[in-house]
């Protein structure tokens, strides 16, 4: 019984951290990180204040959580890449998990980048997630040279790297642009990429020719 | 005489300027520009408080004509562009240049950055100087359709915006990396930027197989 009871607690309490960050991210959505206020999300997350700082101590607190939340998503993609057979299609893969959320507006790329760059509280965790990131994306590159599929010339680190440095760019800018179509913006990005990456075979080399 | 006089004033005034703007610049990339004051940079250009006012009437009008140095300097380029013959040679050029500062640091990336992407009375100057570079960029990248050297299928604009993504997001990503070297950085983003948006003509082909 004891057992069943403290289930029933644990599930409770990850439902209203759940609520919490939900209602949180959605308010940095819509007005930006620093418009928006712990009374904010707590009425938009209908739970008390108390409640609010059982989980979080500050509103900084919520942003650690949604990096953290990031950072496990990517370290999930790590245990899929050693069954990979197609590292372009893992690749756009990872592209839009990243960008498919309802929540992505530019006022919260351009607010979270924001604070990011410029709170060093946030920049550490911010890091932290995307070291996440670039060593995930770095194995899948790794597994594309072993399948002959990405260029051997350059490691795959320095690929990943610069992997990154296009994904986050590409929001960048189109944080700042009028309200274009981002998946748009990271095809190319990622077509642009991928020729820039690939491996050039023989066979590679006769299919454009005959195209 | 009257004009000889009115010359030699012009002549210190904009001395002046420079002085301050570049005394405000190497501070902004030693200490970040939120932690730069007024009072900072007027003793480190040696001018009183009044004459720093007479040229900005704000630490951030500081900022906007750093923002309008760089959006002349793209306006320049572009004067060029037509007599350009090798593409890619310009391209590294126009990158070199714009990294080829003493006053480059993590810091001032970050902090600017950060700045524009947070204070819209920042931002808009500093969209104007991104418009212009990516104008320039286009240009260019349109110029090597014309000369055979770019992919036609993808519109010089496009090609363009993406080179701006890649720019960007390399200097982001390297302003939280422990003191690396943004040239090698540039180097490969350049690399894969130019694989990805070259033509590949025939006699390409013929190269790479002999190679």
């Amino acid at each position: 019984l004891a057992a069943a009871i403290s289930g029933r607690r644990q599930r409770r309490k990850s439902e209203t951290l759940n609520r919490i960050l939900a209602a949180a991210v959605q308010l940095f959505a819509e007005r930006g990180y620093a418009e928006t206020t712990v009374e904010d999300i707590t009425e938009a997350a209908d739970v008390g204040k108390g409640t609010f700082f059982n989980y979080f101590p500050t509103k900084d607190a919520v942003l650690l959580a949604v990096f953290e939340n990031l950072r496990a998503e990517f370290a999930h993609y790590e245990d899929l890449i050693p069954k990979t057979r197609d590292v372009r299609s893992f690749l756009r893969k990872i592209v839009y998990d990243i960008l498919n959320n309802p929540t992505r507006s530019q006022k919260l790329v351009r607010s979270i980048l924001g604070k990011a760059l410029m709170d060093p509280a946030v920049s550490q965790p911010f890091e932290a997630a995307m070291h996440q990131a670039r060593h995930a994306v770095t194995s899948l590159l790794q597994r594309g040279q072993d399948l002959g599929q990405v260029r051997k010339d350059i490691p795959a680190a320095v690929l990943g790297r610069t992997f990154q440095q296009f994904i986050f760019g590409t929001q960048m800018l189109w944080a700042f642009s009028s309200n274009e179509d981002l998946y748009e913006w990271a095809d190319v990005m990622l077509d642009i990429f991928w020729r820039g990456a690939a491996h050039r075979g023989k066979e590679q080399l006769v299919e454009e020719k005959q195209s």
